[in-house]
């Protein structure tokens, strides 16, 4: 194993130490909850927004808490949900008299997780309420996961309630708007190479030297089937199949675009493959008005990537379009 | 060699068709010129900035083109100077009456090529001035360079004389500013592993499995030694050391710390690099103004990271602060 850490059961703290300090400004580090939080929150203006999963995938989630998407996200180690206590003390911490939204990628460990605190969190009469987010259309049922995974898209629901709920949008309106982004979204991706968690040392799954897994999972579950790897234009036709027939996306629509680096794919070939889906939907008579190239939700160092289209309307583009001051920032 | 790749010869305009598709609002593609260019340059109004350099270190500097940075880049190849023909006929294309700035990553063909472009262009009364950055402490001459090699602190550069031609600068006064950003810069990176072009098909160098190289260069160039893989800590403070010694920076400076990826490793980890040297930083009395952890300057897929430090005062802090709209996105 070559990665840059110290020791592996302290990579999650490190990590999460090392976002809090490079936005001074923004967030603060919670260790005993394994919180990144917004400096500012909770703010009795807005409904709180949480988001938990396993550590591993960032920039998800611990890097999109910022102004116009999360007030808190408390991952766990690893590919592991967070514990169901720091889930109950962070929306405890965070939570605000307007509400609490806690979205929670469809995976069994975190559904158990955030069901249970959710439960406490109302016998203690706070608002809450839960978003399961399921984009990944590649499985119906899976390693870790009753019905479809939460995958890539996730980023879109996040952005889309972040936005509404610093507008003023009260907890009903944004389960109606995070449960329309995620109805709007389907994700399938591919994975050239398995990836490495610190603390195994050792790859995760094993591909051949020319093998891919297609519709592999986030933390490197089995897809759909294995193959040949193939040219760049023809795997990206390969994911925007099943996509595509599945919402259905059809002549017509107008779609934000999203291909996401899955941790150790470089950018330039992201953008071969952004050519090609940008492409397939003109093709198609699909129209693309957002974009998205880049790194959204990782697997540690997996080669690979995910394409997520989310078809829109003036509502969801306009939340897409606000904007954010958050951990995923270039400049 | 598992990538996302069509035709490795149609690499490079396949990612510069993606990045236009990806940015139609903001960027055009000159595919005759291996040119991104502004939408709207060249601009009356403002100097022309221009880059280039050899492709598969994306984002730079293709992905840098847009308001406040570069109005066009020519990248080569991959990890090859643009040809001259390529640099001259981009300057003519994007030339405002205010002048040309070329900015050039100091490489023995990258210098050939813009030196000789120049002289073209002053031939012809185009007002042209070419500024050379050379932000790398680890060796003084390589394999492609008589000097220091310019890597990822060029980013800085690109920023601080952007910001300011936006603000309206005169060539002589972006000159200044560049050479001030760049004096003010200094970088030193690791690899863990070796990178793989895609129309070579095989990695660039081997590297042992627990093998690092230690000052290595954005295309693999050998740095100062190869060493044994060892905790992150560790290796942070390999590479500032001798980035604090160089300027040197001292107690009671303010930097802008970037903790660079190198194309292969993933996001949480650069955060674990962060956390180092951040900590390293305040140690030695140094104040961090602004931070930096993403890719910003690779070397395709090698896994691997540098640490860049740049001296803050008034005038260079603004012009990093001030707002740009390139190809370089989260949203």
């Amino acid at each position: 194993m070559k990665k840059f850490v110290n020791d592996p059961k302290a990579f999650v703290a490190e990590m999460l130490q090392g976002i809090a300090w490079a936005n001074e400004d923004r967030l603060r580090y919670v260790p005993e909850l394994n919180l990144i939080a917004r400096a500012d929150a909770p703010s009795a203006d807005k409904v709180t927004i949480i988001q938990g999963s396993g550590s591993g995938h960032e920039p998800a989630h611990v890097l999109a808490v910022g102004r116009g998407m999360l007030d808190g996200a408390c991952p766990g180690d690893v590919f592991a949900a967070p514990p169901m206590n720091s889930v109950y003390e962070t929306a405890r911490l965070l939570r605000s008299d307007r509400g609490v939204l806690l979205l929670v990628n469809n995976y069994t460990g975190d559904r158990m997780a955030f069901e249970m605190a959710a439960e406490l969190l109302a016998a203690e009469g706070i608002d809450v309420r839960t978003l399961f987010i399921d984009d990944d259309v590649s499985v119906q049922d899976s390693t870790y996961t009753v019905g479809r995974r939460g995958v890539a898209g996730n980023f879109f629901v996040i952005k889309a309630v972040g936005a509404a709920a610093e507008d003023g949008a009260d907890l009903d309106e944004l389960v109606r708007i995070g449960e329309r982004v995620n109805s709007a979204t389907r994700t399938m991706g591919i994975a050239l190479t398995p990836c490495t968690p610190p603390a195994k040392g050792s790859p995760l799954f094993e591909l051949g030297p020319d093998e891919i897994e297609i519709g592999v999972g986030i933390h490197g579950e089995p897809g759909r089937r294995r193959g040949k790897l193939l040219p760049a234009d023809d795997l990206v036709d390969e994911m925007l199949e099943p996509v595509l027939a599945d919402l259905p996306y059809q002549a017509g629509d107008r779609v934000a675009l999203m291909i996401n680096g899955l941790g150790g794919t470089p950018i330039g070939e992201l953008y071969v493959l952004y050519r090609r889906a940008h492409e397939r939907l003109r093709e198609s008579g699909i129209d693309v008005g957002r974009s998205y190239v880049g790194e959204y939700c990782t697997s540690l160092d997996m080669a690979g990537a995910s394409v997520t289209l989310v078809r829109l309307d003036d509502e969801i583009e306009q939340l897409l379009a606000a904007p954010a001051d958050t951990g995923l920032r270039i400049f």
